[in-house]
């Protein structure tokens, strides 16, 4: 048995949990979140608060390991292009900030990559899946994390799952990022949040009452996470997509929508073999699979060829 | 040291190698191809001419593996929808027929995915790459064949790299799959030959001459190229991209205007790192990876699990 400690760094909250993991198991014992800061010296400001909340609950149990999620490209324990907690392209050490907390093994990893661990152990624990997963974060961005045979795939420059930013129409309207019609601005919080005021909720029963621009702003948003099912399902062929953020997972409307779409796909031999929408999962609203995935994530490690799972569910 | 045969069951010719292998290489002892009858007793009836053609060029040297590569779903040692073959829902047992022929152990892969081992040990013998690829087939259909970091990857149904069928353009033509606007249709040597009569060197020198149609086909060919390419790296992040089939192989235009197209994304930090044109290679047009993979694999297994090189490159 040991306990490790998560922080999961995202643009409005920093979320910070304590597991403590056996050899089957694992269980989460405290549970705090602080309000994100923008900026390097907020960032780290509240990275430290995070910790200590939920250190100080744990009284004086040891703590084995800590891992940090966190949004934008990670390289050893730096992170850069964290656009929404306002850093740039200058690399900020958070390995580095957490050794001056803790003297237990410190692990950064990207914050989508993290929640993909604890979403495949989360299906571990509750069925004996999870194994071969891509957890696809509808959040302010559309990004997919993968764990392929048990293994967290980074990738050769740890962009893995990185969807996002793939143009679905070249005529779309221009994107932050310099290009046009991105699969993120139908398919993402932020990309909703951007062409209708209200929740997924309320747009969905719009569209059902007829507004043409729910409608609109409805079917692409569907089409548009049907697509990004299709691509990571079609490209890797993973067992299980989890679909994880507030605007999938606390719609049903939307999830039915989805299942439909994927389903309403022709009766070739080739799609009933695929059956992509047998596949869809949905991460429980209350799990926190970012600060849990970076908790267990530091017991494995996440560069190829260390990640050995000690904890088998 | 040990010898080994490969044989790769294509739509128009079977191609069969005898493969010397040793601890760090490998190197190609004979070659031969015959052509191909569709359905089942076509195929099977091609199967045993091509070992035995490679087979009697070998003399009395002892063979220790054979290993077969066949378009469409791979199960057990057994075939099913090979559409090209004439071979459908009911399968084929090539392994049983392999059998019959030799008493060395005998491994049945899809052709892609051989070919994409076949492109691993390729990169891996030039120049200590390929452990980390996807194989881009560029054929009668688009599929592709992935290898990360060093094992191939067949995913949960065996279905890993299948993107041809990725709709791109909802109000596209109908496609022989029953969908519209699939990639395949855009991106393949078969949706080429439906749209243009005539080489894709002929439509590269055509469209620059400035015939409208060529233009059409050739732009569509360019962007359903870029976007497979682009959703291999962005769904796996795979270290190289190796692009297959006479339709890009043979035709520098081709390969020209699509590096273009893959440079031509703006200049955001996440495309610089994102670097797509910088992992595109192209095998060599007379290089077989299709047999000299199977064959390979036939030392290796591609089951999960059993799948450790042990001919590092």
């Amino acid at each position: 048995m040991s306990v490790r400690l998560g922080i999961d760094i995202g643009g409005t909250w920093i979320d910070a949990a304590a597991v403590e993991v056996t050899s089957s198991t694992h269980r989460v014992l405290a549970q705090r979140a602080v309000r994100t800061t923008s900026g390097p010296e907020g960032v780290l400001a509240g990275l430290r608060s995070a910790y200590e909340l939920v250190r100080a609950e744990l009284g004086d149990v040891p703590v084995d390991g800590v891992g940090i999620g966190v949004p934008g490209i990670v390289t050893g324990g730096s992170v850069t292009h964290a656009v929404n907690l306002g850093i740039g392209g200058r690399p900020l050490d958070l390995a580095a900030a957490a050794r001056e907390l803790t003297s237990a093994p410190v692990l950064v990893e990207n914050d989508v990559k993290a929640a993909a661990w604890g979403a495949s152990r989360w299906l571990g624990s509750a069925s004996g899946a999870g194994q071969d997963l891509a957890l696809l974060n509808v959040g302010t961005g559309l990004a997919a994390g993968l764990v392929l045979d048990g293994v967290l795939r980074r990738g050769s420059r740890g962009l893995a799952g990185e969807i996002g930013h793939l143009v679905i129409d070249r005529t779309g309207p221009p994107c932050p990022c310099g290009k046009r019609g991105c699969l993120e601005l139908y398919a993402s919080g932020g990309g909703l949040a951007r062409r209708w005021t209200g929740s997924a909720g309320e747009l969905m029963a719009a569209a059902e009452l007829g507004d043409t621009l729910a409608q609109t702003v409805r079917d692409d948003l569907v089409v548009g996470l049907a697509q990004a099912v299709r691509i990571l399902v079609q490209a890797t062929d993973v067992a299980e997509v989890v679909l994880a953020g507030g605007v999938v997972t606390s719609t049903p409307a939307l999830q039915a929508a989805l299942l439909a779409a994927l389903r309403d796909h022709g009766d070739s031999g080739f799609e009933r073999m695929l059956a992509v929408h047998e596949r869809v999962r949905w991460l429980p609203e209350d799990y926190p699979a970012g600060s849990v995935g970076a908790a267990l994530l530091s017991q494995v490690g996440s560069a190829p060829g260390d990640l050995v799972d000690t904890a088998p569910a």
